[in-house]
């Protein structure tokens, strides 16, 4: 049994208001597959990399037990580059280079001994390749997990849909949910957007906590407040890695288990934020991360009798 | 015992995405009595209006137990006059009619029969008249909530600043607290505001509900998503007045308290906003309060072992 991630594995170079990076290692997958790795052992990659991309950074994801057979190393080519600049408010930013190198022609192969994977987590990426890799699961995982962004319904909205209708979770942020439903309350687009496919629907509305819509129930998750944003990148992917690998580790799919699932995958992005990449991630201790579920449960809790 | 509230009664014209209204009444005393009134019997206000206000409308206010003693009537003079029209998205609006008349030179009175007030709510209005209400107050209220706005902040900042040091509790929403602290983060904000006075403070989110800071606590509240907002106005008096009635009636001012009576606040709003101007406040029952409440709970409550 296994938890497969897809997506990125990548460069980032990111400005923020608190300094700046070279290259530094990022990517959904690199992200997702980090998260998950602090509830589940058997965390699997499916990405490419170019020759470029560094053994170190590779074993630095073994080391968190994250098998990464299917992570295709391309010779003689070059690895994913995205370079952005945040604005001061950090909810918005620009992009300053997108170089898609080994990700332009991306053929996902699914080693045999990944064919055992119950969760399945479809980083973003063209909903065709999402597509793809569930096509080439000999089994249907037991929960198919999808992020996706608004660039792919502007170019790609078919497929988008077709892929929609595969997947049991759905996660986007507050105007991807309103572009891909054409609704401005959120309530109405969730109903929308839950006849499209998904059994549920995530909400990400980054500081101010994420929604979760199925079947008539909502759930609200509150954000914890932060004194200090230090760089957002990969907080989202952060978050839906925490959340599957959770259910992964719990292994039953319910509401009330998913609303759990979302308060580790928001205390883990919580930590993402602290520091520039992924440097936050690498070293979270057990006791770390009970804390911070602490600091949810009290932020959130009241008793009204 | 009373709970005295200070603020506008006024006519508004309103026009939103769903329709558009001749001058029905409101203001920021109006909708916070209507919604104190559900939790505490002894509200008295504190207002102006022109001898063009309906003794109708006063009655509406006296049927629900509110006081108007305190509510002086202008021969010859009109009341306080707002036109907007809100945006698509609900959450901006356009001022079209701002008509001081009555609100010129308002000088509030307190009857003798107000200085028994344990609990003050200040309404938005000008910092001074609000200061003016605390110093012709006899005792010193046990608790004083006081709103205001980024208005105030822009021409009368020295006045809101010397008003702020009388209070308890500001109420305000997340750009009208980073306006008044120079903060981006809410949490810095949070720290810069409660050394201005207040001892707590209240951060009005809208649709993403509000943020209590006191003291190194944070509570996070959720809104009740809504299908369809029909109108904003006076959601956040409707806040501010469930929030104080409910802690006029608990009678314990604490921080467990104050997390109660910001979820009976936002469930007072979530009324509020289903139809035009007070009309759903008028006629709540008991029994629609509290399963009211019982969404709240459901939407946000998770138990984590």
């Amino acid at each position: 049994m296994s938890l497969v991630v897809i997506g990125t594995v990548a460069f980032d170079a990111i400005e923020t208001p608190f300094g700046k990076t070279d290259k530094i290692v990022g990517g959904a997958a690199t992200y997702a597959s980090l998260a998950a790795s602090y509830f589940y052992d058997e965390v699997k990659i499916v990405a490419v990399v170019g020759d470029d991309f560094p053994q170190a950074e590779i074993r630095n994801l073994n080391n968190h037990h994250i098998n990464t057979e299917g992570l295709q190393i391309k010779q003689g080519e070059k690895s994913f580059f995205w370079a952005g600049k945040y604005h001061n408010d950090m909810n918005s930013r620009d992009t300053l280079v997108t170089e898609l190198n080994v990700l332009a022609d991306f053929d996902p192969i699914i080693p045999e001994s990944y064919q055992d994977c119950e969760y399945l987590m479809l980083g973003n990426l063209t909903p065709k390749i999402q597509q793809t890799v569930i096509n080439r699961m000999h089994k249907r995982p037991k929960l198919i997990v999808m992020d996706t962004m608004n660039f792919w319904m502007d170019i790609a909205m078919d497929d988008l849909l077709q892929t929609l209708k595969m997947v049991d979770v759905l996660a986007i942020n507050d105007s991807e949910a309103r572009q891909l439903s054409g609704e401005y309350s959120l309530v109405k687009a969730a109903d929308k957007i839950l006849t499209m496919g998904p059994k549920y629907l995530i909400i990400k509305k980054g500081e101010h906590g994420a929604l979760l819509f199925s079947n008539g129930q909502i759930f609200s998750a509150p954000a914890l407040p932060l004194a200090e944003v230090f760089d957002p990148t990969g907080a989202g992917d952060t978050f839906a890695g925490g959340f599957i690998g959770y259910l992964a580790k719990v292994g039953t799919i319910n509401f009330n288990n998913m609303k759990n699932a979302i308060i580790y995958g928001s205390a883990l992005a919580s930590f993402c934020v602290e520091k520039f990449g992924t440097e936050r991630l690498l070293n979270l201790t057990p006791q770390d991360v009970s804390a911070r579920i602490g600091e949810f449960v009290k932020l959130s809790k009241f008793e009204i009798l």
